[in-house]
C-alpha cells in the first residue's frame, strides 16, 4: 500500500531511457507526470548513428522492465549474448561465457528501439504528459519554478511536488544542485576516445560475423574493439583507444587500414571493408568518454537525480543503462514505503555508494577487458571461479556475475571480490609455505651437507 | 616589449580580489576592460560580517601586488603576523615563527579593505570600465556572446576577445566550461564547518589578546580555533569544527561557554566574553568549507578561469587570495610573451599542477594546525628543518617556508618535501642501523653466552 496516499505531481527532466521508465513507473502508482525533453521526439526522428547505438541489457534493468511490464516486449527485439568471444591477433577465437553455469545471458539492445517503446509506454497513461522540444534553463529550488526553453520562447512552469533529473551526464538539475551547501561533484574524462564503425549484414541478409550469440573483442592492450550485434544481422563496432591515437587515425584516414592489419585485427577489417573503413574514420571524430559521481543524490523531498544524471560512467561493464534502470526501480520502492523525503534521503544513503562501486567498477573493466582478459593470469582465475561458484553459488559468486546476473548492491559485489582475493592469497600461501616446508625437511634428512653440520647440532 | 601588439577586449567577470586585480594588471598593458560584478560596489556597502573578513597575505600574493603597485598601501594597513602563537589547555602559549629565520612574516588584510583597494586602482585606467550588479546566466563560448542578469533586465554583451572568470568558487563561467569535452572538475565538501567570531577592542583601544603580532591557534585535535589581529585591535575568531558538532552547538548557544571551557579554550572564552559568544551562536549558522579542481584552465585562447574559480581551497594554507594573485601575475607575463591562445595553454599546462598541489597542501595543513602542530615529533621536524635550513638554505627550504616565502611552484614545494622525507628516513634508518651493529658487536664481545658458541664457530 502506498504511504503517499494523495498522488504527487511530479516533473521528470529528460526523455531519454531512464527518464521515460521513471515517468512509467511513476504513472502505475498513479502520480501526475510532466516529462520534459529537449529534443524533438525521438520517435518522428530518423536512425541516428554514432552514439553507443546498441546496450547490454542484463539482470537488474529486466528486473526494472518486468515492473514496468514491459521485459518481455524488450526481450524480443534483443538479441542474446552468452559470452565475450576473444579474437587472437593470429585470428583464433575463444569464447568466454559470461555466466559460469551457462544459464544466464545478456542482450543487445538497440536504444532507439528502448526508448520508443518506454516513451509509447508512458504516453498509454492519461496522468502523463509528454513535452518535447523543452529544455530545462533554470530550476529556482527554493520557489520550485522551472524554466524551459520552447517553441515560442521561454515557458515557466510551476513547482512540481518532486522533480526528478533524469537528463544524462550533463545534467542540468545536477547543475542547479551543484550551487547547494555541501554537494560532492566529480566530473572526469579518460585518456581514451572511442568511434563508431559497422559490419553490415551480408547481401543474402544474414551475419558477416560469426557466431552471432556473442561480444566479439579484439583485446590489444592499450586499445580494443568491439562489436555488438544488431537485430538485422548487422554489428555495430566500437574502437576504444588512446584519444591521441584516435584523433591521428581520423586526420589521416588512409592509414585506418594498415593500423587494423598490423595489430592483429585482419579478419575485422575483412568485415568491416578497406574503403568502408577509411570512410568513417574520415567523416568522425573520437567521442569522449566521461565519469560522474556525486553525493547527495536529494534535495531534501523536493528533487533528485538519477541515471546518467547522478553516475555516469565508461561503458565498459555494460551497467549504465542497467543501474539508471534499477534507480528507477529502488525509488520506486521506496516512494512506495515513505514520504518523500524519507524516500528520497534513503535513496541518497543507500543508492550513492553502490552508485560510486559502479563507476570505479567500469573503469577497472576497461583494463580488463582490453589488457587482462587475454593473459594466463585471468584466465586462471576465471576458471577458479567457476569452480568455486558450481560447488558454492550462495557463497561464491564471481564479480562479473554479481553485477550483471544479480542484484546485489554494486558495493557488496566489489566488496565481495575483495574478500575473495584474500581467501586466495591466504590459500596460496598457505600452499606456498606448506610446500617449502615439505622441501625443507626432505633437504635436511636426505643431505648432509658440511656447513649445516653445527647448524643441524645447534638446532 | 608585449606580443600582444594591438590591444585585447577583455571582460573579466567578478570583481572580488582576484579579478579586480586582473583589471588592473591588464589595463597597465594597454588591454580594454570590462569588468563585472554581480554584486553592487563593496565600496558602497556596510562592513560585511561573517565570511573570513581577514586574509593572510605572503610572499606571493604581495608579489603580484607589487606588480600592480599596490604593495606598499596595501601593507600599511596590514597587521604583521611573525607566527603562530599555540594555546595549550592549561593556557600556556608557545609561539612558532613563521620564517625559521626570523626575516619574513605574513600580514593580516582585511578583505573589505583589500577590494576597495583594488577597484579604485582600476577605476583609475580610462581603458577600464566597472559594471556592479551584472550578474551572469550565459556565456556562448561559440558565438562568444555574454548575457547578463542587469538592473533593467537581460543584457547581452557582444563576444570580447578574451573572457577571464574570476568569479570565484562558484563560477558561472567555469560551469559553462563544464559541459565542454575534455573538461575535468571535482568540487568536494570536508567535514568540518565553521564560524566566525570577534574579540572586541579594550575600551582603551588596545588588543585585548597579546601578543598582536602573531596567529593565535588552540589546537585540540579534532577541531581548533584561530585568532586573526585586525588594525582597529579587534579580534577576528575563527572555530572549525565537525559540523555536527557546529550545527549542535548553534541550536543550543546556552552550552557554547562550557563547550570553550571543557576543551581548554577559557583564556579565550574570557576575551570572547560569555554573553556575547552565546548570543554570536545562536545568530550564526555554520558555514561549509569547500574544495575545488579542475582541468584545463582555459578554452583555447578565448577563456580562461582563475582564483577561487579556477581552484577553490580550505583556508589552512592561509594560500587562497595569495595563489589567485599569483595567477594574475603568471598570466600577466604569459600574456606578455605569448599571443592569447598558446599564452592560455601555457596558463593552463604549469598551473593545474601546482593548483591541484595547493588544494592538497591546504587540506593537509588542517591536520597539522588543528593536531600535529602540538605533538613532539612535529617539533622534533620543525626543529630538524630549522638547522638544516640555516645551514643550507638553498638545499633544505621547509615546506612552509617554500610555500609562504617563495614563488617556487607549489608541486615543487610538495615534491621537495617528499625528498626531504625520504632522506630524513634513511639518515634514520642508517643510523638505527649503525647503532644496532655497534650494540650487537659489544654484546658479542663482552657476552660469552653459551648457547652462542656453535654459532660463533659456525661464523
Amino acid at each position: 500500500m502506498d504511504v503517499n496516499s494523495s498522488p504527487l505531481r511530479v516533473a521528470v527532466i529528460g526523455g531519454g531511457l531512464v527518464g521515460a521508465l521513471e515517468a512509467v513507473l511513476l504513472a502505475r502508482r498513479g502520480h501526475h507526470v510532466d516529462l520534459y525533453e529537449y529534443r524533438e521526439d525521438i520517435r518522428r526522428c530518423p536512425n541516428a548513428r554514432g552514439r553507443s547505438i546498441n546496450l547490454a541489457l542484463s539482470h537488474r534493468g529486466r528486473a526494472a522492465l518486468r515492473a514496468a511490464a514491459l521485459e518481455s516486449t524488450v526481450l524480443a527485439q534483443g538479441v542474446p549474448m552468452r559470452g565475450r568471444m576473444l579474437h587472437a591477433p593470429d585470428g583464433r577465437r575463444t569464447p568466454v561465457p559470461y555466466d559460469v553455469l551457462g544459464k544466464e545471458c545478456i542482450y543487445s539492445v538497440n536504444r532507439k528501439f528502448l526508448n520508443e517503446i518506454l516513451l509509447s509506454a508512458a504516453e498509454t497513461f492519461p496522468n502523463v504528459n509528454l513535452h518535447f522540444n523543452h529544455k530545462l534553463v533554470a530550476a529556482d529550488f527554493d520557489s520550485g519554478e522551472l524554466t524551459f526553453q520552447a517553441e515560442g520562447g521561454a515557458r515557466h512552469v510551476p513547482a512540481p511536488q518532486l522533480l526528478v533529473g533524469a537528463d544524462g551526464a550533463h545534467s542540468r538539475v545536477r547543475a542547479a544542485m551543484l550551487r547547494r551547501p555541501g554537494f560532492d561533484f566529480r566530473q572526469s574524462n579518460i585518456e581514451h576516445a572511442y568511434l563508431e564503425l559497422r559490419i553490415p549484414p551480408a547481401p543474402d541478409g544474414t551475419s558477416l560475423l560469426q557466431p552471432v550469440n556473442y561480444l566479439h573483442i579484439w583485446p590489444r592492450g592499450s586499445f580494443m574493439l568491439i562489436a555488438l550485434p544488431n537485430e538485422d544481422a548487422s554489428w555495430t563496432v566500437t574502437l576504444f583507444a588512446p584519444s591521441a591515437q584516435l584523433g591521428r587515425l581520423c586526420a589521416h584516414p588512409h592509414e585506418a587500414p594498415a593500423f587494423f592489419r598490423e595489430r592483429g585485427m585482419a579478419d575485422a577489417l575483412l568485415l568491416l571493408g578497406e574503403e568502408q573503413l577509411r570512410a568513417d574514420f574520415a567523416a568522425s571524430e573520437p567521442s569522449l568518454l566521461l565519469s560522474v559521481k556525486c553525493e547527495p543524490f536529494n534535495v531534501g523531498g523536493k528533487v533528485v537525480v538519477i541515471g546518467d544524471a547522478a553516475h555516469a560512467m565508461v561503458p565498459f561493464y555494460g551497467q549504465g543503462m542497467n543501474a539508471g534502470f534499477e534507480d528507477c526501480l529502488i525509488l520506486d520502492g521506496l516512494l512506495e514505503k515513505f514520504p518523500p523525503e524519507a524516500a528520497l534521503n534513503e535513496f541518497s544513503r543507500t543508492r550513492v555508494p553502490d552508485a560510486h562501486a559502479i563507476c570505479d567498477l567500469a573503469m577497472y573493466n576497461y583494463v580488463e577487458m582490453r589488457d587482462l582478459v587475454a593473459r594466463p593470469s585471468y584466465k586462471l582465475r576465471r576458471c577458479l571461479d567457476s569452480v568455486l561458484h558450481r560447488l558454492a553459488p550462495g557463497l561464491w559468486m564471481p564479480l562479473y556475475q554479481g553485477v550483471t546476473f544479480s542484484r546485489r548492491g554494486y558495493k557488496w559485489c566489489m566488496e565481495h571480490r575483495r574478500r575473495q582475493d584474500k581467501v586466495l592469497r591466504g590459500a596460496l600461501t598457505t600452499a606456498g609455505v606448506a610446500a617449502a616446508a615439505v622441501l625443507a625437511r626432505w633437504l635436511w634428512d636426505n643431505f648432509e651437507v658440511q656447513e649445516m653440520a653445527p647448524l643441524k647440532r645447534l638446532l
